[in-house]
């Protein structure tokens, strides 16, 4: 007779499968079937967080960082709905996201009973069901004891292959049916191939022909090459090939930044000098993995044409305009990779680019801290195998300046921009880096008001042994809108009476527990190099903040010129259309 | 030629027409442009929180002690998404809401454009509007300059009128354009009436009939005559006919409970002693305004059939088991009451039915504090005037047993039962009960656990000046979770590493702001009797936290009850539908 597993850990050996050890949410009263069935189990561990929200954000983070999909498990109505925000993001931005939700049992919801967290009598309990459609790439409801096993891993399986959320929604009354546990011997399929061979090998070839073919070729590394473990080849090219290689700010360190052919971040015009006439001024554009949303394109305004561009997505491919639908750009760049590797003289090229270096904003060694010097100096301070994260606002605008050493593990928004993500993100990436055993410290760079949003998470790093460096940029309120609209109009404001000198004391690292924790505060230069260069800071051997004050109305200059350019463009595709 | 006025102050008119003085929300890009408009109005003041979710909480509050549909402005997609749980609260609840959001402007709308907060390249920017499609009970989209006001009118209008969330979708490009403004002139249709007088005359008619020849008729008042306005009638009718009167878990404070009439909390087999059986054993029970949830209902357990009730409901009728679909119940008791009121000796009755006093189910006067102790013990410490939240858990089971002084304002969401609601709505409250006037305090009760759900709002309690009495349950975890599945399990546990003692100091009332806050930490009976019997304490006169430690293994025995009855009928069930 074949063995049986129940339910709740079959789905949860596949989500370990993928290279989890911990799973995130919070524990609600229609999902505790399914968390006994977590508990039995010594390969993953629980982690629960403060709220719904921050746990999904937590699960981003930690996807990002380990490459695979994370696990949020949620309860039925209010968690799940709580966590829309933070699902959506991992939606845009590729993280990749197993999101398991407790549902009442089978015969309650046959039977329609007007439990709490449902809406009225007599509804369809499956109402929320339908709600998360648009950010969901596909779903299960475990309804089926028959099919339970298969469909577990054909929704894993597209959740991995496609790094968007998917939905496995479970009746509180099935986590303990048993499943032949024979079904797990073999693994799942999720290694990210193209259907269509002849194509696949077309643009191979193509893509090979057009390098050899180019006088003067670029390589553009962006988020989705990272996000859909395009990483390594991207970085591969770039030294097999010698091409200069450029990111984008959310594709902020793809390849190593000291390499000699890292040629600096292009975002269009709002790109440091040079950079953008240097890779427009290519040949032949390698971009790789693209997101061409507004804050990573300079809002519109690359100035690259697609007759000198080979575009490889994670559903398409398109080379100098011929384009190849619903083919992902893994198994064509590992080839092209290896194919290169074979006879790298064959396409490296005698022409001679200027290597780009960013320059030195603001060398202020005194006075007030200023944008144009935090965030280069905030680069000086990274040492290799770092996290970095850049919350959405003036932090995610600013680093884009700021070189890094080799290894940085980088985690912003810039895409979604739904602040106060990264405080939820740094849990997840703290979790990740200890499983992973990375070298680095965990470092979060996040504004005093988008720190609001989401500040109780801190208290979560504490909990867990986590000793993450915080600097909490203290303006006044949220800058990134005082930039936009309304600089002086007080719904730009937040509370000013935050001490987040007492913070870390607050949510439990202080005496009395033993728990060690620092805090900071700086309003000068002096002030903040003291810190910098303190040994013990940079040891990162306890939890730490850096509250770093700084004008409301200073803004970065990324920032200034995006929404300048962005307004003008918007002005013009506005006329555009009315002519139209 | 006539008087204009922008899209955004017409929208705020309206919303101020209906007693508003107060918008909540978070800023965003997409919402500036229609904050704007607000801030031109002197008749309406913003609100902001620190997040989404907890400024839906907040406008929720504000809604359940104003009376009225309260106004939320979200931004495009991640502040949309992150209310959304608190939004179908309000729906579940009837709390009335308008949320207001912030979109891209129509044209860049329509030219598919990949903002920041969208998904994917060429997506439907409205694509968010569906996923609120089920917590909401109407919305627009103001596209069209035509028909902006005739929308607003009537997506405002059904909002009142049901007393469910609905939602007003604003294009940045259209806050400033101009609409008539003498369509203002003409007040919205709010008045709640039936369409059909003669069904509407039968049911009165019917009503008064049944109560003239029942010979002991009993009132029971529920949760949705107070959100629909019917609180008042409800009174009149107890204090014209002297039936004796009884609540819910939800409806609680429906009625003075110091009046002669009140008889008890009924919750099924939930019940105090005496309370089902007195109920029960009416030939005549006028239910006003039901809610039958599970934790409303004593886990389906009440005892009452149709033959001998009427049910006065917001969409049916019923008496004795003939249901008047689409009947609304407050023009019905109106008239009722005002029928009642002309000759009031032809409905009272002479039988003699036994008042109940709920029973003293603890005196302790010293030593550890139990559930068994504290509610009842809160409920003596509360004054007349006073607000009061019970957040899910522990705090929502024990409030029941506690008796209350007259017009207590006393907002729970059982129903519902979100966690760390109430640490939202308390801000709401707060602003309500200062617009209003009201004379008493506000009084929070909340668990640990919940509370760090929500918990930087307290940072708004203090930032706005408000100050609350904050009860902080500390019992190591989610002690709800525990009486309902895995009592030991680490996942019902979350940080004991706050110091709650520090929370106000850290969140703005502390010296060197010279905002007064006064923090208690109460083990034992005396410590907690020596906080409550304090005069300064009870003044209320700066914000304070009392921290009250209990044991988390230790549950109100309406909680443990309730779990019981529930399992039980859930295996009832169960077994029922195996056999059909």
């Amino acid at each position: 007779m074949a063995a049986t597993i129940s339910m709740g850990q079959y789905l949860f050996k596949r989500v370990a499968e993928l290279g989890n050890e911990h799973v995130f949410g919070v524990p609600g009263d229609f999902n505790l079937a399914i968390l006994d069935e977590l508990f039995k189990m010594p390969e993953l561990k629980w982690l629960g967080t403060c709220n719904e929200l921050n746990a999904a954000y937590a699960t981003d983070g930690y996807a990002r960082i380990k490459g695979m999909p994370g696990a949020l498990v949620t309860t039925y109505a209010v968690g799940e709905l709580s966590a829309m925000n933070g699902v959506a993001g991992a939606y845009a931005e590729h993280a990749g996201m197993i999101h398991i939700v407790g549902m009442p049992a089978r015969m309650v919801q046959k039977a329609r009973l007007m439990l709490h967290h449902t809406m009225e009598p007599g509804m369809d309990q499956a109402i929320y069901v339908e709600m998360a459609g648009p950010i969901r790439k596909t779903y299960t409801v475990l309804m089926e004891e028959k099919t339970m096993a298969q469909e577990i891993d054909r929704v894993i399986e597209e959740g991995v292959l496609s790094r968007l959320p998917v939905y496995i929604y479970v009746p509180m009354d099935v986590a303990g049916v048993q499943l032949d546990a024979k079904r797990l011997e073999t693994p799942l399929k999720i290694e990210i191939t193209n259907s269509d061979k002849d194509v696949e090998e077309e643009i191979i070839k193509s893509t090979l022909d057009q390098i050899k073919a180019a006088s003067a070729p670029a390589i553009l590394g962006d988020i989705l090459s990272i996000r859909h473990g395009g990483k390594k080849f991207v970085e591969k090219l770039m030294n097999l090939t010698k091409f200069p290689t450029y990111s984008t700010p959310l594709g902020k360190g793809v390849v190593d930044e000291t390499s000699p052919y890292f040629n600096g971040l292009y975002n269009g015009e709002v790109s440091f000098d040079g950079v953008a006439s240097s890779i427009e001024s290519s040949d032949l554009v390698i971009d790789i993995g693209p997101l061409h949303s507004d804050s990573n394109t300079g809002g519109f305004t690359r100035n690259i044409t697609d007759d000198h561009t080979i575009i490889l997505a994670h559903n398409y491919c398109q080379i100098k305009g011929k384009k190849y639908d619903g083919v992902h750009f893994l198994p064509v760049l590992r080839r092209v990779v290896e194919e290169i590797e074979k006879q790298p003289e064959a396409y490296t090229k005698k022409h001679n680019w200027t290597k780009l270096n960013p320059p030195l904003l603001n060398n202020s060694t005194s006075g007030p801290i200023e944008q144009s010097f935090i965030w280069q100096r905030i680069g000086r301070f990274l040492k290799p195998g770092d996290i970095v994260l850049a919350e959405s606002g003036t932090a995610q605008f600013g680093m884009p300046d700021s070189p890094f050493p080799e290894n940085i593990g980088y985690i912003t928004q810039t895409f979604w921009s739904s602040i106060g993500y990264t405080v939820g993100a740094c849990l997840g990436a703290c979790v990740a880096a200890k499983e992973m055993k990375r070298p680095g410290r965990v470092v979060l760079l996040v504004g005093e008001g988008s720190l609001q949003m989401t500040v109780q998470e801190v208290g979560s790093y504490i909990r867990f042994g986590f000793t993450p460096i915080i600097f909490v940029i203290n303006n006044n309120g949220y800058s990134i809108e005082r930039a936009i609209n309304g600089p002086e109009q007080t719904y730009n404001d937040v509370s000013m009476l935050w001490d987040h000198q007492k913070m870390l004391e607050f949510f439990g690292a202080r005496k009395e527990t033993g728990i060690p924790g620092k805090s900071f505060a700086c309003k000068t230069v002096e002030e903040l190099e003291a810190v910098l260069n303190d040994e013990t800071f940079n040891s990162a051997s306890c939890i730490q903040v850096c509250e770093v004050f700084m004008d409301r109305l200073d803004y970065p200059w990324r920032l200034s010129t995006q929404v300048g350019v962005t307004r003008a463009k918007m002005a013009k595709a506005a006329a555009a259309l009315q002519v139209a």
